[in-house]
């Protein structure tokens, strides 16, 4: 199997973008990264994208192949996948095993979403089941972890809120994100209660948006002659998993998570303490905790410390989403995945402006599909290193 | 790259099934396709399934892992795709790819649909251009297709009939099948007039259905001693093109379907003269007509002379669409590509019953999703070879 590098990365400021399409978002992410690496058009030979609610909301279909005519790559093949949060991800997998495998030298990678919808929509995701008619929707879940991770932890209502402070700090140091406002832990507090102990602050917003990578074989990589791609970031491990249906299960984790870590950091050669910075799914302030704790930055159950003493603040030991998260750079779904590299490589290279992590030489990042009524439906991890 | 087999295959009977879920139909077929060559769960170890309308039609999303779950198939990675009517044969292309490539040993692949929808529903595809909006339905193009291929070429009506004829004829065979009901030229004609010259009975329906596979690499398929899987099948060519944005073309053919021709028999080192049965998208009747061209089976312009002096009937020198195609059998979307690889299989196997194509060796499937407002969205071709 051949080494895989991402050559270009391009994203869209992400938030609401009520006049502008799928494709219009799509065309400028896709730009974006192939202006970056000034790859040709004719040496791109695939494309797959990421999207998880455009026949859902849109009655969109073959986004994939909307987006890319948009920038001129037509005649290639094109993938098209859903996995929910994780679909962007996906996609890179994906692309990742082609070029790993020789189907192809270089490919894009998409993720694109509007999932801005009007007030009151509910979000369906995975099966329209009992529960979710019952009102067991997101917030009502990762409320529910939030409650047993307290109970069994001493996880504090401060502690979740500190999540959100930090991530919203970093999102004021980072032009793509959604919210530009810093929060304070009494504001979090005092915010809505959506479902108790997670209030509105607590929760990341619907967005609008894309992101993109050119991704490539070491031959290609070389020939690409402009800065923006030295110094050459590799992707050192990319892991899919799905977890089984098993409703007896501690809610306090994902186990599918838990061993697409493992499985990652072994293609990675590489440890939790080897991590420069990492990119979580924090859909939730709880869900940040948890996910510190599901990549073995901490023992199970020690994930708030984590965020207490800081060692996951921008300028901490092992800073946890530099870009400001979900939460605060926004959750366009299927585009998240994607938008999480975009972070990663830009701090690889030193170009992450106010929020960068000196010397950053190695990251990770993490997101899940699913994971409510059963354990998680797709956990991704990438771990990304700078040669 | 490792040679691929097709194991097991499985499939619901294709028709309206108001009654029962996208799981519940796709749990038959992969049910089915795991005792059909009777392979330990445990050596399946990744589930691709095509669907294209679920999240439109039903509100689900992550279909295959509800589905594979089903039977007992959970913690294996699971890719969704989506290609419009390539829905299923995309998931099958990606499961080719992960075995040939060696990521996987065994995998199951899934195409699973419910596409009956209330009368008067528009059945949306592809981007919600202002053309669809303005009644350039899927017939309505095909209509078009058909009177430029009548003026072009001298195709006739009649002619066009006698494709359903065939198809309908072979459908009474096939128990599978949605329709088992034989017609006659004048039935066909006189049909209801969808849009001129396209009738009632020269469209296929929306079905509701599922079918499924188990493909896996050699020393796999060795080991499995049930007698379904001997003669083994190779998947001796699998290939997925996308077309132009190219609104000048001539409406008679598509280009990226002759690329994915090209392609696939160089791939399987066969010509069109050395298949033994074929299943095309027969979405009409033209389109058979149109993929006869575009399959090489005879030059341009002259399809309508295959269907007109019997060489694509069952007892014909090339018999296309045996299981009475998407016009017979039934079109649930996702779903179609797969099963056509299930009759083929069948054929190959020599165990097609009333329809059996005598002394098959070799077959091949084609089935395309989109290529209305532009040139097919993505077009594939698979050949199957019996060892």
């Amino acid at each position: 199997m051949r080494d895989v590098f991402i050559a270009g990365i391009g994203s869209t400021v992400f938030g609401k973008h009520p006049e502008r399409s799928l494709r219009d978002l799509g065309r400028e992410a896709c730009r974006a990264a192939l202006d970056d690496c000034g790859i040709e058009r004719a040496a791109i030979t695939a494309g797959y994208c990421g999207n998880a609610l455009a026949p859902a909301l849109q009655g969109e279909t073959t986004v994939g192949q909307n987006v890319f005519w948009e920038v001129g790559l037509a005649g290639i093949p094109v993938i098209n996948t859903e996995n929910a949060c994780a679909s962007g991800s996906t996609a890179l997998h994906l692309g990742w095993q082609a070029v790993t495998a020789g189907f192809h030298d270089a490919v894009i990678v998409a993720g694109v979403e509007k999932s801005v919808m009007p007030k009151g929509t509910p979000l369906k995701i995975g099966m329209a089941e009992l529960e979710t008619q019952l009102g067991d929707i997101f917030p009502g879940f990762f409320a529910l972890i939030a409650q047993k991770h307290m109970e069994q932890y001493g996880t504090t209502v401060e502690q979740l809120a500190q999540v959100s402070v930090k991530n919203h700090f970093n999102g004021t140091l980072n032009p793509y994100a959604q919210f530009q406002k810093p929060l304070t832990v009494e504001e979090v507090l005092a915010s809505p209660m959506i479902a108790d102990p997670i209030t509105l602050y607590s929760c990341c917003p619907n967005s609008d948006g894309a992101a993109a990578l050119v991704i490539c074989d070491a031959a290609t990589a070389k020939s690409l002659s402009t800065p923006a791609v030295r110094p050459a970031v590799r992707v050192a491990a990319s892991v899919l998993t799905t977890g089984t249906y098993d409703a007896g299960r501690d809610i306090t984790g994902w186990v599918a998570e838990e061993r697409c870590a493992t499985l990652a950091y072994e293609q990675a050669g590489l440890g939790p303490q080897d991590m420069d910075l990492i990119e979580v799914h924090d859909a939730f302030t709880i869900s940040e905790i948890v996910h510190y704790e599901g990549l073995g930055l901490c023992p199970k159950g020690e994930g708030s410390r984590l965020i207490s003493d800081g060692t996951t603040a921008l300028n901490g030991a092992t800073p946890v989403n530099p870009s400001g998260g979900l939460l605060s750079k926004g959750h366009p779904v299927g585009a998240s995945g994607v938008a999480q590299i975009v972070e990663i490589v830009e701090q690889l290279r030193g170009t992450a402006g106010k929020r960068q992590v000196e010397g950053a030489r190695v990251g990770l990042a993490q997101i899940m599909g699913g994971g409510k009524d059963t354990d998680v439906r797709a956990s991704t991890i990438h771990v990304l290193r700078r040669e």
